[in-house]
């Protein structure tokens, strides 16, 4: 029987991580001189982790280097959907092995430039609601 | 002549303006305990506001409440699209007449429940990006 919250029905854990394992686009919410920001990114899914590109210098690559961020993906037709959160540790990918696998991931950088970055969120909590269309009831 | 920063096209404040005018869905950027999330709502444009629905009792509704917040709509198709973020106050909306006016905007909850709240984000800043597909050029 499914969790309902709010009237919303809460996703299992499995499920919202096969969700978050199909990759594409996804947004990344930030924090920029204390003012919250979101930004899409191209994203893949590197064992645990989330991975995507940053350009060189982009104002993206210097608000998550380190920081707690939070990871949305999620799918409409009309007002019926799912959406899938997930919160954890932003890195830059520094490791040799680590860069080796992630560039077989084969992402499409969003911002231009020459050098992109290797970015990765280790997901600490993840949660998942699927939102029905209250008109179909 | 198109403005480029970091390799991506910024669109005219006219243009986000125009597309968050389109309203649909869009998503929030809050901190809730310290932690960030993004919600998805399902928004439309009052005036220069934009103007959700949250459930009574949830973590949204609490989550804005006069805070700053983050409001972020975007169109994909595959790597090429764009996005738009804009930052403001939110409040939930009290006052008589815009709350009429509020209700014309026949907007559909995505949170159940008996009792919906609308709330209003009041953009301070607002920006946008064209995302093109590198593939193509």
């Amino acid at each position: 029987m499914p969790l309902i919250e709010n009237g919303l029905e809460l996703l299992e854990p499995e499920e919202c991580r096969s969700l978050l394992g199909r990759g594409g686009i996804g947004r990344v919410g930030v924090t920029i001189g204390a003012l919250p920001a979101i930004f899409p990114v191209n994203y893949a899914v590197l064992g645990e982790d989330i991975v995507f590109l940053t350009g060189e210098g982009t104002k993206l690559r210097t608000a998550v280097d380190r920081s707690v961020v939070a990871f949305q993906i999620d799918e409409f037709d009309n007002a019926t959907g799912w959406s899938v959160l997930a919160v954890g540790v932003a890195a830059e990918i520094t490791d040799g092995a680590e860069l080796d696998a992630a560039r077989t991931l084969r992402l499409v950088p969003f911002a231009g430039g020459d050098r992109c970055h290797f970015v990765r969120i280790r997901p600490e909590f993840v949660s998942g609601r699927r939102i029905g269309d209250p008109t179909a009831s």
